[in-house]
């Protein structure tokens, strides 16, 4: 933790024990604050019980594949108090500074970013609009992965400048298309497969864990927020 | 009611007041001023009576499929008095805050949009250019549907930003487009094939329902304006 | 007729009085400003004879059409007297105010406006360039069919966009192509197939009418304007 | 003639007696001014023996062509005496002003346009640069045939705007295309077709012609200009 | 060494001393003044042992194929301390000047770019997001060779401006493209096609020389830095 | 020579005189300040022997086949030293004012502007970097011939602007594209072939001359410059 990061801690607790009227700041205002910063303010509204069941699913999805996978990010701690934009959150632990991203830890990340979708489809039978930003952000994971670091085989390792950012002028704005339309639909179609598989490989471990995803969802709905501790004591105590 | 929406309604009806010349604000005033802010003012012009048959048929088509469809919004009111830009309105009642908006939801809301359009179709067989703002409407969901919400088959769950609005570019104002022909060709298809299941679904409802298709768009005629417990009783109290 | 239209038709009379010397405005006046103000300014130069027959069977051909598609909007005027940019104007009376657009009167419309060069194809055997306008009205409303009102069976009932105006920003001015080139292609198919449809219906009526074409056209070169009584008068009088 | 050309060219013929150190303008001065306003001033620098015949043929074969064909505007005068940017040129009357171009009318244009090529292929077996002009000029006309005047079969009579000027934009500058690359492709093979066939035909005529094209080449080599007369009297004069 | 180079030398120098608190600049300083200049400032951060593993290899990968292929540039310095963004660095010493840059040199010089992502295939079985600049580099040349060079063959000698910088513009800023969708297509293949064949010339080395990789990647590991003849006596030691 | 050449060449050798601080510019300064307007200033820089070499046979194949090809300018120097930009340089002597650019000639130009390539190619079997400018220039020669003057047999006498230059906007500088993708290929084709036939050309000749190719590089190795004379006397004297 950086100087600046408990400056900012200390801060966001000082509105907290403000807000509340107390004259001094205590721990629970620490750790209210830190669950701001890593989670945003907590939204206060009503939500029907039927969507507090999906966002339970679909956060129990997010953690359960990413316990499975090996490789991924510690869960830190998984929630469904809606937050800012967000019905849900699935946190998971940042790991030591990372320079090089490998294949496989990408995938696991993609099947990870869907797998709350395909819970709501495996409990549900049905999807949902919710799920926009875990597609958005897959979506350009994937692109990055085939059209920057050459991760797919029908591409190759080209890199032609797809998906960079600029600076100065927001997303690609008025820079050219480098490549054909034949190129750009070869890679469109890479970047849908490796989401496909994606996709697939959370489907296959939900499904097969259907009790474990169970606990864990009903577990959110009863408590709202659960810690690493609570996650791994309801998987490892599971059975299927 | 927000307290802004009670100072919004008062101001309204002090206006109608003040147009006819009254000095103080009654019942009927607070009435007509609430129908202005949901469905727009009353367009005072003559409306011939092959249009206004039209019209009644359009609305009684959104009413009936609004109806039938499970998990659609409650009807509030129906009226062809023409306000504003429109011929007539088929009013639902908002529903509880959703937060998700899901596939089947979605493909009802298509049928209901579609709705008016296929009455004017097996009653006149005809179509017209009055449905513009629906097929619009439709269009529009069905998009997002596809191309940021993952909901079609073919295209499965990627969003490559198609549709995206930028609050100050206007809509997509030179953003380069990230995905190819063949992708932009695939997710049309898609958006194409999932309004005409919805429109189907519609025509399904309505040709099976046309003794109370006609009483609705008659009652239409005669009253103007129908209210939720008119739109039951004509439904409840129609044969097949 | 409403009070800004008889200020204009007043002010326009007054000029023709004050251009022919008169101190007071009669009737001939009001009839001349009248023509002036739905049809242009007469433009003085000569004419060459087979330019003259040319405009004559252009006029007679949207007459004739016009007045064989039920539906179709009576004739008010008729004339080959060149009037500003135009050669010949054939004026149809506006009806009463519509809402709607149904698909067969729409289809009728476009017949109408390619029967001017049908009947130059039929009688000459050759198409000119005078019909510049005539295609450009005719395939903007064939393209607002097809894309903007859903008219044509292979695009169906969707509407992306295509043809809209932008009033700050001239047509589309920048705005980027919201659908893939495969579909613009299935639309200017569509729109091709609409166009087509309806010169075929204007070359049916022609060509099955052509002593009643010969008879209009030649009271045009003999009168230079019909009213909408000689029109009624010589084609129920043609035998065919 | 107007006044404002009579005044144009008096102005002319005095800028020509001045350059000649005459105090008074005469005949011969309003003969060359005349020529100056029609076609250029001359350029003052030798041109090899071989290119003067290439533009001898070259201008010979627009003069034949536009007298073979039917309809075409009478020659006024022929020249190969280079002025401005021109190596040569075939200067035809105006006719009286027109409001329709027939097709066929244009069909002859494009040959006339195209004849001077030709002419050069028939008498060297090869072709040159030099026709840049020509190819542009039947280009543009061939595409506002296709494009804008309907006058081709395979698209029929639509006009999408394309080939349309912008006042005050320039050549369509920035406006985005408003049909689908395979109506612009459909497009390109109508322009090309209609040119090719109007090749063809001036290729017929100048090969048929040969004796005549020859005499005319001669004629223009040793005059350098012609006069309407003496074009008629070699033509009428040759045998084939 | 210019004047200015080494007036820079000096003045990095300086600073180096500086930072150590020194009063005078010994051959220390010049050394790590030296090294900066060519390689970047040393980041200090902790990299975990796999990291250090696959950057060793990487490194590796690039000098022993720059090593074994003829007319390839000599080693200077291979390096796993991690400089300004890279997490090593293969640095080769600058041949003298060059102007013709021969077809075969230029395939060396891909495969040598590609050679740190072959290594880390070959050893772990994956591959990572590390090689992006690597990528990018070798991308950017094979299109300069197939687009501006004219080297390969179903492309042939062309150049139509594919890859071209405008100073004032940044790269191609709104220059339109110059070719078709088709030869951008055909460009794009021989692009890939260059690029793969220089990936499989690399993948033939490294794992045809597997022992010597071992043994400079674990030469990297253990003194973090090699010179010349460090790599040169490790290369020459090793058995395959 | 022009007043204004002459200036020019006496300015230039002034300063050729004052770099040499001689007080009176004599016959050799005039000579060096002649071949510093044709050629460009001598660049002092080592070039390797085998740059020299390929230098060397580029120049000697420029030379080659603009000798052997009719109708191809006169040489006029031939030079390996290295100025400004280039390694060397063919210079031909500018002939006669021309108007007409005969297909024949141009395709002439094609092979010269390519045959220091195939020199390359035939001499050393590989080609390099070095000849971008000769492929720039016969790429945009060979666009003319086939966008603008109508040369290649699959387009025809068409033009359609492809290539065309706008004084104030640059290339084209945001122009819309006035021509479909097919027919950018179509022309991309041609342009492809065409310049492929001119290369074959080129390689025909200079593999069938090979000894005097070997001469003429041999003395440009040796001498660095040849007049027009020494070629003439080399390639006479050489013997196949």
């Amino acid at each position: 933790m950086t100087g600046a990061d408990i400056e900012n801690l200390t801060n966001e607790a000082a509105l907290v024990a403000l807000r509340k009227g107390k004259e001094k700041i205590d721990m629970h205002d620490f750790e209210e604050a830190e669950d701001i910063i890593l989670m945003g303010a907590v939204r206060e509204e009503t939500i029907s019980d039927k969507e507090k069941r999906i966002t339970a699913y679909h956060e129990a999805g997010h953690t359960l594949v990413a316990w499975e996978l090996p490789g991924a990010a510690p869960i830190y701690k998984v929630s469904i108090i809606s937050r800012g934009m967000a019905m849900g959150v699935t946190q998971l632990l940042p790991q030591e500074d990372r320079h090089y991203y490998p294949r496989t830890h990408l995938m696991n990340k993609l099947s990870v970013a869907l797998a709350g979708r395909v819970a709501e489809e495996i409990v549900f039978d049905d999807i949902s609009s919710g799920a926009q930003n875990d597609l958005k952000e897959a979506t350009s994971l994937a692109e990055k992965m085939v059209a920057q670091w050459g991760m797919s085989n029908r591409v190759g390792p080209i890199n032609l400048g797809r998906g960079e950012e600029h600076p100065f002028l927001g997303r690609e704005l008025s820079l050219p298309k480098r490549y054909s339309e034949q190129m750009a639909w070869l890679m469109d179609q890479e970047i849908q497969k490796m989401i496909i598989d994606a996709e697939s490989r959370a489907t296959e471990i939900l499904a097969g864990k259907r009790h474990t995803l169970d606990a864990l969802a009903e577990a959110l709905i009863k408590e709202e927020m659960l810690e690493r501790a609570d996650v791994e004591r309801i998987i490892l105590g599971s059975k299927e």
